[in-house]
């Protein structure tokens, strides 16, 4: 049976939630086994736990803040764009990406394909 | 060689005002041959000429304005968010939409699949 539309909403909010704010075992636990990522879009795909562990943990010690800004679903699919701000002491530096996800009966992860480009990363004075 | 950023962001933007204000053949023209469109994602995929003429000649009479809110672009991908205001008398139906679309090198349309559900559509007063 599909996932409930709350069901997989939550599921990307945790995720946001995770990259941001969690750990790298907070944001493997929302994928499922065998799941795959692609970020950004036309790079090689990870497609193993340990290249999607390797993938995370790079982004594990920033201090970010995380925003889903629009959701969109259809069926077991997901689209949605969200900011993360990264605080670099004095410096934020500001990015928006969309990603597009498929999701199994338990709404959860079963790929990522992230959608950015350097032209979507801006830095600012720190808020 | 893949398709510049601003060729593939004229497509978009060329899709989207041919969805809301142009013919169905302006619509085609900005496909590619062997072409495919999943409108929503999770319906079947449309594969020939006829099958994605006979779905865009269903919205060609509306009356429409459409805008593009956020556009990604990754490598000969993009993903954006668009909004499609169709006027009904005395009613505007809202619709806001996640494409994903593939380009070739020209920044024709090789594939588009469509994240919405009934959920993202909403009536309001014209105005």
């Amino acid at each position: 049976m599909a996932p409930t539309r709350d069901a997989i909403r939550n599921t990307v909010e945790n995720y946001v939630r995770a990259v941001a704010k969690g750990t790298t075992d907070d944001v493997l636990a929302l994928y499922a086994p065998g799941a795959t990522v692609e970020d950004p879009v036309g790079t090689p795909t990870r497609t193993t736990e340990a290249e999607i562990r390797e993938f995370y943990s790079m982004i594990e010690p920033l201090d970010q803040v995380g925003e889903v800004l629009t959701l969109k679903i259809a069926e077991n699919n997901a689209a949605f764009l969200f900011r993360l701000v990264t605080h670099l002491g004095e410096q934020d530096m500001v990015m928006e990406v969309v990603d597009v996800m498929t999701f199994d009966d338990d709404a959860t992860i079963t790929s990522m394909r992230a959608y950015w480009s350097q032209d979507d990363m801006q830095t600012v004075p720190a808020t």
